[in-house]
């Protein structure tokens, strides 16, 4: 079978030429006469691999020196608890909640911090980005958590318009859209993002986190320490190799495309695509505000379940998959990440044409 | 460059077939026109090799039904604090130091409980296990810890010399020798090991842990309960999927090969080529007790520090690569997991008669 359009929400899509180089590396990397699966992770090899991904990184984000980069494992439910127990010194938090993750995010952290819901939008099943001034900050919280893009409903908050106050570190979940979009790194105290969408296969969580944020924490579990992988540069213990490899191979992609803000014009364009055609059409209808429309995942619906569904399935048989919404959303959602080439965003507005014109 | 003998110890060699098969499906995975890499957790594509890398590790290790099978992230360092986190009742541990993991593993669970060494090899840098009695366990704690092969020092722990008590659960850092020889799960509370020595690519920790020992732990970061990740089957979040499919292909490797008791027994062979030639040597020596020997990790040295250099590097030349032994302990170690073929521990036998008739 050909290679199918992928429009999963995570573990997600993935250059074909870096797959490729991938297999092509498998059993031997470089003339090294085994695969980067194989190697100590301190050897010469996997050294140079390890400090060139995070090099690659720095580049094509923009990231100032007095940041490091962090691979860690356990994706961002890992980091819904790090943050607090690394960041906690007044034992307050605020949290920005526009969607699913960040709710979860202020869940975890209600273990170990009292957490201030700034703001919400719960109310309209997510479907929008709360507006907050500073006023409605707390200058005494230890940080305040957002979430710059919203995997499950669609919504994105873009850097101009993230309102923070100067000396309460801002921390962002940006698993869904790093790398997908300019943010100002030197605003950010730290930012993480698992990287099965945008990245490298799941497995591997990148940190950046402002140096000065960086304290000795003792009681808590070592692995749960940012200061023990950033003293030891991700090589505290034995990291994920291989997902490390397979993101600085994603990096490179990344800055051969021309970098972050070249990417985001393709992507701007994608969306443009899809969201146009959503709009024009009679059958089917975006479910967010449109200032607030995600540019990495789309969602959309007939307000026909068995509609839905057909398209779904029909959709998949033409090489379209993994349309599906999230279970609690429901209709379709097209996942179009970095690596979702724009004859796939084409092939599915084709689709949907065609499907609309059968079914109306 | 052909692929070359690699004895590192760990991330460490794997399955030339293994490898193989991972690069012919790394664009398309039977017909899915998709990476493993690239699948969503929640798809049926994904479940299925999630619960046949699991039902295969059950069959060749004999796992009873009233265990699970979790796959996690963190490596054993995460276990070091999961295990006192989720076992701790009355506050008490007992701890087997026979080598660097097993006294990590303690020095980490004394942020959580009382450590009880029950004994320990450091007196004569680990070069032995230390045999113990009943009389020396504590009744009332809440586990006993053992490491079961010692990979810096090259020792191990055979199942039929393992002393416990019936009402205290045995818990096992089994990284450096999971299946390689046969170890009977039923008499243990908790096995853990990281893959990247004889399961897979670093990335994903196996944790096979009896039922009963799984509870609610409400006070600790939800991503470091057992009973989180047992009730959602190892997909509470995103796992690392492609580490777990590739760990089910090398399940599968020895399942062909005849399962672990088959490989046991050319494991023993290949350690027996290694250690018959150092016993005959005149110029190598074994570091430890003969009886305590692992069949993972063969220490050996000259005693002649320019020497061991020497061979290092010239073996590294002659394609088999990574003998340098752990910065501690110096001289060199042949790590011959699993995957390493006889005809590795053959050729490096030879280079080591070829050395010692030109060096002595």
């Amino acid at each position: 079978m050909a290679r199918v359009f992928n429009f999963s929400a995570g573990p997600s899509t993935l250059p074909e030429e870096v797959l490729k180089q991938a297999a092509e590396e498998m059993l031997d990397y470089k003339g090294s006469g085994m695969s980067v699966m194989e190697m100590s992770h301190r050897s010469s090899w996997y050294d140079e691999i390890h400090k060139k991904a995070a090099e690659t990184l720095r580049e094509i984000m923009n990231i100032p020196d007095n940041y490091k980069v962090l691979f860690l494992q356990g994706g961002a439910h890992m980091q819904f608890a790090m943050v607090p127990l690394n960041l906690k010194k007044n034992g307050r938090a605020d949290y920005l909640v526009a969607g699913q993750w960040g709710k979860k995010a202020a869940g975890e952290a209600r273990k170990f911090v009292s957490v201030n819901v700034v703001a919400s939008s719960e109310d309209k099943t997510f479907s929008y980005v709360p507006k907050i001034d500073k006023s409605m900050l707390d200058p005494n919280a230890d940080y305040f958590h957002i979430t710059t893009n919203n995997t499950v409903y669609g919504t994105r908050l873009r850097d101009k318009d993230i309102v923070c106050l100067d000396n309460v570190p801002l921390v962002a979940d940006m698993s869904s859209n790093i790398l997908s979009e300019v943010y100002d790194v030197s605003r950010f105290g730290i930012i993480y993002a698992g990287a099965q969408k945008n990245m490298g296969p799941a497995g591997v969580t990148i940190v950046i986190i402002r140096e000065d944020l960086i304290k000795e924490v003792e009681d808590i579990p070592t692995m749960l320490q940012y200061k023990i992988h950033a003293d030891k540069d991700s090589l505290y213990n034995t990291p994920p190799c291989y997902s490390i490899y397979m993101c600085g191979l994603v990096f490179e992609w990344i800055k051969k495309k021309g970098g972050v803000a070249a990417i985001q014009k393709i992507n701007e364009e994608k969306a443009k695509l899809l969201y146009d055609y959503i709009d024009s059409s009679n059958l089917f209808k975006g479910t967010v505000e449109k200032y607030d429309r995600s540019i990495m995942n789309v969602n959309f619906k007939t307000g026909n379940e068995e509609l839905d569904k057909k398209f779904i399935k029909e959709a998949a048989e033409n090489g379209l998959v993994n349309l599906k919404g999230y279970r609690t959303v429901g209709g379709m959602r097209a996942s179009i990440y970095n690596a979702m080439p724009v004859e796939g965003v084409k092939a599915l507005v084709e689709f949907m044409k065609e499907f609309e014109s059968r079914n109306s």
